[in-house]
């Protein structure tokens, strides 16, 4: 048994003992030690709903997870002891799209943490092998929690076709414009303009990276031959304001969650520039990447971190970011609950 | 001097007398053989408008030209009695759009026929010599007209990045769509689906290469699993209705000429199965192509032109495909008009 | 058990009875209709090796092969009666190589007919239901033998990035580089040249599309300008030449079996235009766009399956095309024989 | 009149005064700062040749090359007083290589100090004002003569196609493989392994962004899973040796000078694996990036400025990097040279 944080319905978190598999072959069990919190969580928290996808019955959150390996199934080659992050997206292997690489779009894939897949907010969990990826030394175990949203972002990066010597747009500086903004350098951006309503969050982004700021509550977005729009902020108007910075032939990308249906996109103005419109949803092949980035020193996690929840103030953590706007990423910290 | 079609404004199209200057060095003299009409032709003689452009002085219309080059001036490779097709749009050659070869959006681009730029419904006209491609001797003369908007349809397929195998959809089964058609197959599609809300259209679209058709009028569109949509009917709910047709992974480009704004752009699906939405205008480095698979027999010019028109009833030309719609492409012959 | 053909060492290929087991969960039983011998299966015959690989124990020959499904084990979804072919490698399905696609490239990755893994070359074999595909109706069964080859085809194209409009010249005629030039054809190229040394040869690829050929023992390759080369002869002699023939900026495509180490490379003038040499090793994801061409008649297989041999004489069929040269493609049938 | 460097034949480099044009339209006259020694100046000065190219009557030396624009033709604008840097290498703009945006392969095109095309080694020099680029105020007006090796870095970053978190091996630790290490971090490879047989210049490799260095006359190459090897020392043997790192399906690009032929190509292990094979010539679109990476301090020019020569002594300078090997990149200064 372990403690889990279950949604049984909006706003309805419980704690508590959920039965934990002993690993079977090709699994692992792991010793969870931070689970970020993610807008999605928040969504499922507060409505039982995100996206198309709906709370059906009672599951456990998170999906941002790090932690240390305490028992590993036969077939495995990851020892006891070994500090790892999850991927928490797997898809079917075996359909085309699995098989030609994009398996974060797999139409029969599944995600923990995404009802009615249970999730990683609890003490233990047993997932598959190939779903661990080894955390390096010289990230910190806590700080592997945020490398969940870093995949995102190296995956919208990629998606966005940055490359080096680009003038790159990122529209929105919270965790995930925060994260693009420093993958965007260390793809080799020359210049990243970030924008957003919050002066904390730009201050922040410049600290991070970010060439130069402008808080567009404040002052017109007033700039142009820009070669990657990253679109972060998942407010349309935002989308609609950066196209028009975009160079002939450009490119923008949106990673922050769409609505079903926007109105008002400047289609005869994409036509006449053939600016490219794409989007990025999760990632794929994304993980080692991030890792690296992390390990590296290109992308700095310490300031993205900004609370601490123990377990059974999950329900704390998934309304912080909303009770105070200049946090980043908060995680729950199960560690140390009885199992 | 010439005789040529001048537009004065709204349905006000005037045959004058215009002058004709000798090819200077780099530039030869054609005299003009068949001019085809486009939609943005009509759009110029019924409104006076085209997207964003505007008539604001009398201007000679007419960009889908080939005739025969009959004086050569000094530093060009063409001898007289050349037939030739030639290519409207050019860019500035040195700004870095057309460095990078994507001339078809120089930002100070001109193209013949769009006002203020005077275009080639005229007798003779003198170009530069680079804007000319010889017309292989497959090809009769008065055909050359339809390779403009072959050059069209070989971008549209390059930027929907259609590959051998394909299964495409094409909505709108118009000149350009049929031409969609046939480069598609051209390029190894194994699978084109035309929608259209004219019967006789799609007929058409079936001789020419479509495997399916679908009257949207009369049936839903039951189709999944599509590889590329290439929308070139210019209704946004066609766009919409293919859009949901897509695999996961694949992209949808618009061709048809797009409003300024459109409302009901599905961006969460389009993001939930990273469906990109592109665009294309014009055409880069297309006309060689259009030539070879004209010569080549790939895609058959003959059954789209379906009117010939002289001169004097240039008027009636411009307004022909509305009086009946089963008209694909109608081309006016200047020939045989006094110098 | 059922007849197969065992190779125990150079010329020693032995008709023996060999167990069949029943299918498993995820496995299909198969009637074998027809196997294809190719040149790495005369190699294994006629000396025991074949490129880095060598014949160790006793091994089953054959990779080429189609035929009925008779039994399905739990968890397929394939019907007996269905005509399929087999796609002989498999890659493990979780390395990084084949996570992103490029399962031909997995380093532990298996081929049925290549020592130690048993072939195909028997009367009925069990296989994992996700290395079959199903035949379409309009392609005879015996003829789907010829769809791996095909498969060898179809990525040879895509790695060489064959566009519609291309010039493309093809150095070899036998099977490959027959089925190479129908699907560049396929895939739009306007021009295809192929070489060879043997006249018939050439004479059946002009039957197949090849717009010109040119017998290379008799006169001198006089071409330029080509957008693609793809080399099928697996001599480097006409690698060389292929090259002289590439436009700026081109690309090569080796995919004749390449010998360890070659002399002569011709690096000072792939740089000076930037000609790019690449490689293509099997195939992925390219059996269904195989299926699709031959289903569309797009590809024909007929003129190509040339002799047709009982598994009794399976070693005559090894030497069928060394004894007579103008053999493209010979078939084993193992029809008949006792189960 | 200006002062120039002229070379008359192998070791026959003479000053002489030569006249200076005043600008013509479109023109600007340069006084020069500094010019780089290239290798390929040396292979000049020393033999007369360099690959393929001969000297036939004398020429001025010299394509590295800064300076301050005195005076401006019309149609330009440039105003005088303005730091530049000259793209040396122009192509004809109107043939389809360069239409397609690659004018480093256009056939026609010509380079400055590339003979017969007289170079920039003089106190003066009147160019196309499209072959100029502003110096960015950060970039003191003699390091912008290393602006141009840095542009062979970019573009070979660029057609090396290395992207964030790869692993890059750079062989040869020379002036541009000095450089491409720079490039490939700034494009965010998150390691370099740079190997030399010399071991000042990898010390100043680690300096500058290798996270490891092997001496190869010490040490084997004990490397594997390598995702771009970028070839800098112009040695086959290096090329053969880092192809052996290479993962599956990655990509090995040569930028040393590559002689006409070499032996030994392990063709078949590319094929294996394939791994393509590309090269690097001159560039493309690169002044732009290089000019953002200097000023952006992502690429620290100034280590690499190891010695200093008058006019009077080019001759020295062109013979300074054989008498002591440490030299990375030597520049002539013709300042205060009477015009």
């Amino acid at each position: 048994m372990t403690r889990a944080a279950v949604l049984h319905g909006p706003e309805d978190l419980r704690i508590e003992e959920i039965p934990v598999r002993p690993p079977c072959p090709g699994e692992v069990l792991v010793d969870i030690d931070a689970v970020g919190i993610c807008g999605s969580d928040m969504h499922y928290f507060s409505s039982g709903r995100n996206g198309q996808n709906e709370l059906r019955r009672p599951t456990v959150l998170g999906h941002e997870a790090s932690g240390v390996v305490t028992e590993a199934g036969p077939g495995t080659d990851i020892r006891p002891g070994t500090p790892v992050v999850i991927e928490p997206a797997v898809g079917c292997g075996s359909c085309p799209v699995c098989r030609a690489g994009r398996y974060n779009l797999c139409p029969s894939g599944t995600c923990f943490g995404s009802p009615p897949t249970h999730g990683l907010l609890a003490g233990r969990v047993t997932v598959p092998a190939r779903a661990v990826h080894r955390l390096p030394e010289s990230i910190p175990v806590e700080l592997g929690a945020l490398i969940e949203p870093l995949a995102v972002a190296v995956w919208a990066v990629r998606r966005a076709e940055v490359a080096f010597g680009h003038r790159v747009l990122v529209t929105g500086a919270g965790p995930i414009g925060i994260l693009v903004t420093q993958v965007a350098r260390a793809a080799g951006a020359t210049e990243v303009i970030v924008t957003d309503l919050n002066d904390e969050r730009l201050a922040q982004a410049r600290k991070l990276g970010a060439t130069q700021t402008v808080n567009t509550a404040q002052q017109d977005l007033d700039l142009s031959d820009v070669d990657r729009l990253i679109e972060c902020s998942a407010h349309p108007a935002a989308l609609w304001q950066g196209l028009r910075t975009l160079k002939p032939g450009s490119r923008a990308t949106v990673v922050g969650q769409a609505p079903p249906a926007v109105d008002g996109l400047p289609l005869g103005h994409l036509q006449r520039w053939e600016i490219d419109l794409v989007t990025s949803f999760r990632y794929a092949h994304a993980f080692p990447t991030a890792l690296a980035l992390a390990a590296d020193g290109r992308v700095d996690l310490v300031p993205l971190l900004t609370g601490r929840f123990p377990l059974d103030a999950a329900a704390d953590a998934l309304r912080a970011p909303l009770v105070d706007p200049n946090h980043l990423k908060v995680v729950v910290r199960p560690d140390g609950t009885p199992g």
